[in-house]
């Protein structure tokens, strides 16, 4: 842990309020001692509700690297990560995850993510957004298809 | 639900394995009864762990109606949603979730997101992934600055 990276991602949420670009959050990814991308939250100014910092951080590293896998790599955010960047750390399959305020932090400031913890846990029927499985012929045949080409690009 | 919807996801996804530009899944997303966006897996052809085929639906479709929130649309998905896409579908206000594999038959497949709901539920400190919260001082300064500034735009 650099503290100066951790730093560099709070100066950078801190830039991202006052750009009025997006909200208060701000993520950078170390690789060999170096900042090899950065992230800053663009909900509004994208218009896109995944451009969270972490994952448009994420995102840039692995352009950077060319690589859709983060091994070698470290993300420090300025606040913890929400479920969904949570989730796409471990799809980056990056190192170690450094953050500095913490999910209360950002309850505080009006972003609640605790309440999409505890709808994961939930069966599918009792969540506020419903999750409804549908039968259906041919439902398998993506994985099918997948498992029975031999050219298939595994990730 | 309308299945002609979850079909085309269906198609999506075989399409998809056949153009070996990504994985098998597809996902598209409905309002007003009328698909309004389209996404597929493009992890190794675009190099972005994030790119799901949900994440990219729900990232035109924003760009579509100009909106970073969804209510009133519906997304159907060739398959259930991993976690970082259920809590896209969260982030996005979404209306219902519709979907026709489920995560058995994706780790079947050798698509397996289930550690992932597992890791979200372990003690920070006891994750493959170590999540380590840094004490900082300035740590809130973003939060404190976005909570003073009148012109914020929340979302």
């Amino acid at each position: 842990m650099k503290q100066e990276f951790l730093e560099r991602a709070i100066n950078l949420a801190i830039e991202n309020v006052a750009s009025h670009k997006g909200g208060p959050f701000g993520a950078v990814i170390v690789k060999d001692g170096k900042i090899i991308a950065e992230g800053v939250n663009r909900v509004t100014d994208d218009c896109d509700p995944t451009a969270h910092a972490e994952i448009r951080a994420i995102r840039a590293a692995a352009r950077a690297l060319n690589d859709f896998h983060l091994e070698g790599c470290e993300i420090y955010s300025s606040c913890e990560p929400c479920p969904m960047c949570f989730s796409a750390i471990y799809w980056a399959h990056l190192d170690c995850v450094y953050y500095a305020s913490d999910a209360k932090d950002a309850a505080r400031a009006g972003f609640d993510d605790a309440f999409i913890y505890e709808e994961l846990k939930k069966d599918p029927e009792k969540r506020r957004i419903p999750f409804r499985k549908v039968e259906l012929g041919g439902a398998k045949r993506p994985f099918e298809d997948w498992l029975a080409d031999p050219e298939r690009n595994e990730y």
